[in-house]
């Protein structure tokens, strides 16, 4: 373990983190709010990544110090970064706010707060923007700003962009970390103007942009975008979780042109498809109780994209709708959004790969001879990535279902449970029952809450890099 | 597709059923009930049979002709078995019927009816017996009381055999088979013998031999075990259920002496901590409420072995003990007992491999030099048992979760509908809250109750004989 050029890296982060904070302290000013809240953290921020910064980054950045820089930086990052919430007093307890800024970073959205109409402005900018930082990812944002040595950073962007495999969009990976970035605040931008338009204030569509395109989930509001009431709004923004769920290719690939290779994929159109079917399932299952198949379409294509897209935003209290499009619903929260998206989950492809290597293993049966490989996106899939599939899911069910039993102690019902794990760990934010749309995350325990958190880093890195950092035998061994 | 040696096999287990269908019929006789609710059957079973063994068995037998035979044959002896309690009119539904008929054969013990006691006593006897029959699989029975000819059996056995890899105990497979039944027939009558020291009918005793050595779960009381409110009964259940979930080469190797390679075992060393932790954990968590740590260890106890040894027989209601066993519970009936026993569930060494295989990934990344293969039970696993374990897994889970949402139509709550379909795949029997130890399935719809009875086959035969049984290619090809 190279420990020098990780702490090298980890400094970088910090001081990008001071320099991101920049923003909500602004907010603060124009506000007339103490900056305090943000100054306090930034000179520590500083002073910690300078310290760091001043080791040398010498020697090559191998697999296990690139799980090492983004496991940890997400951590510091946190902890970090949920000092805001502390110093302003609106969450003083530091569990509390340590969860907050997780569910924020890993644009879970996952809330403690009953209300959140009393927070300051500042700290309401801070929470939201942390969603779209955490997004993309910090150490993409790092890897598009500064000049980088060494031939290794797609160790990095490996472990912090999420799906199987990373498609590199130009032979540069400082390149391909631009183009990401330049699209994610292009897309950005867009929704902002568009909700503008529907009459939002410039804070909200600005916050509102950003929660949407981190697919996070946290609102200005308490009752999220049902309380703009506005179908235009609740369109704009349904239809920008759809888009931010979609991996990034497609857009660079439409921005070159390439209209027919977008038009094949199999995990878009499988998206697509997806989404089209849960919300005429659930429109036709919620119809009587939403006054007509029309209004039934409209809360369930809002609440079908903000599952699939793990934002968790809400218009409609979907824990009250029939047990099927309950179901559904969970279901659609193990799967989430396509890889290489800001959308947490299993990821689309992944639950691809594993239906076709079941079928693969049938086909195998009956004619052995004349299966060789599983073909996805038009391209054989290697060996080793379906392994890693499999292994991704075991890791994700055992997690999940672990995490449950430990919150099981809490003595809340079985329901609340086992989605809470679910919707933290798939980075969705509401589940069912007692974290509904209609609930929050307050009642669980000290322990419970770092549980989920934990859940949502391990969900937002796909637990590799986290279950990494907690091996020792990382730490023992050069 | 060697269709006339499928066929040939097929007549065979339709006799075999037959001649098993004596027992009941006797049972009637003996009570002075009618037994025409047997002799119809067992005329049409005879029948069938003689027709289909009129096929010539020549030509070799391969993995999908194994398959075949197994799905297939599990299938029709359910179809059949369901024809005495319709005839009886004890259950003149047919597709009930059908449910609790698989749910015996599977060993799930899952039942629609809400009281037992008033059933016919040959009906009650062949409602037990099929857990017998079906714990070691009828086709391991022909195996071992026909010749057979052909080298290509051992794709039965690995077909009906529940585990990842079969362990042949002899050279030859009949002989495996025989030594199999030979270990079942001893357990069996030992505990119906200890039953009977504790003041049990010979009719009573019997029965709960056979559903326990099935892992079943079915009993001749409404209230199951707990209606004999008898410690002794209790504990020798107990132990019993803890015995037939170990794998039988255990007793193989004991009954050759081979103590130090049982002592060795992982996968019963685990089980063996599995029960013991579980027991305690739960025993300290419904203490306060069972009166004191002993009434609590006697409840966990007994509880703990009827959902690891996926039985389900009761002597507490647990769905209303507090969350945390409830949830305890809840993971272990995914787990299940011992590859190579008759119970259910996912079986240890599965989810072991699992672990395993998460642990090495991890390892790899650390020390990719250093890191070869994943060990279990001192000898290395094979990338193919591995590779298939992780299919098995994420067949198992979205079977589990599809199922469960189409049981989502009928309305029951959340926790319902994912318990019943994870008792049902695990062939446990009883779930938690509406399908919990006080519950039945007779609520379910038509369309969930047959859904529920093609999980159990899936579950029981673990999942490819039955859905190899269902593609079409199977059956267009040579």
């Amino acid at each position: 373990m190279n420990k020098r050029i990780v702490g090298n890296i980890l400094g970088k982060v910090l001081l990008i983190e001071a320099a991101l904070m920049l923003l909500p302290l602004t907010c603060s000013a124009l506000y007339g709010e103490s900056v305090l809240p943000f100054l306090w953290p930034m000179l520590m921020l500083c002073a910690a990544g300078l310290l760091l910064t001043r080791l040398k980054a010498d020697g090559d950045l191998y697999a296990r110090e690139g799980f090492v820089c983004v496991g940890a930086s997400w951590v510091l990052m946190s902890a970090f970064g949920s000092l805001p919430f502390v110093f302003s007093g609106d969450i003083p307890n530091w569990i509390e706010a340590f969860f907050e800024t997780v569910s924020g970073f890993t644009t879970t959205g996952a809330t403690i707060l009953p209300a959140v109409e009393g927070l300051h402005r500042g700290v309401m900018f801070w929470r939201l923007f942390t969603h779209w930082i955490g997004g993309m990812g910090v150490l993409v944002f790092i890897m598009a700003v500064l000049p980088t040595s060494g031939a290794h950073y797609m160790h990095i962007m490996r472990a912090e962009v999420p799906g199987p495999t990373v498609g590199k969009l130009a032979p540069r990976i400082r390149k391909t970390a631009r183009i990401l970035y330049l699209i994610y605040i292009a897309l950005t931008l867009l929704e902002m103007v568009l909700l503008l338009f529907g009459g939002m204030s410039f804070y909200e569509a600005l916050l509102h942009a950003f929660a949407t395109a981190g697919t996070g989930g946290f609102s200005t509001r308490n009752a999220s975008i049902a309380a703009f009431d506005s179908v235009y709004i609740e369109m704009v923004i349904a239809v920008f979780m759809m888009i931010f769920g979609v991996n990034f290719n497609v857009y660079f690939l439409l921005l070159l042109g390439q209209v027919r290779s977008v038009a094949k994929s199999e995990e878009l159109r499988t998206y697509l498809g997806i989404v089209a079917a849960s919300t005429l399932l659930i429109a036709a299952n919620i119809a009587s109780r939403a006054g007509g198949f029309g209004q039934g379409l409209r809360y369930a294509f809002f609440q079908v994209n903000t599952i699939m897209s793990t934002t968790g935003f809400g218009t409609a209290d979907f824990d009250a709708w029939p047990e099927f499009s309950r179901f559904l619903l969970f279901l659609l929260m193990f799967v989430g959004g396509c890889a290489g998206s800001t959308a947490g989950g299993m990821k689309l492809s992944r639950v691809l790969i594993l239906l076709k290597s079941w079928a693969f293993e049938l086909k195998k049966l009956v004619l052995p001879s004349r299966v060789r490989r599983i073909w996805f996106e038009s391209r054989p899939v290697e060996d080793e990535t379906v392994k890693s599939v499999h292994v991704f899911f075991a890791a994700y069910m055992m997690v999940l279902l672990l995490c449950g039993l430990v919150l099981s102690l809490d003595g809340m019902d079985f329901t609340t449970n086992l989605t809470a794990s679910l919707a933290c760990i798939s980075n969705v934010g509401p589940g069912l029952s007692a974290v509904g749309p209609a609930g929050n995350y307050a009642m669980f325990s000290p322990l419970s809450k770092l549980v989920l958190s934990l859940e949502m880093l391990l969900g937002r890195l796909e637990i590799f890099p986290m279950m990494y950092l907690f091996s020792p035998k990382v730490w023992m061994r050069r």
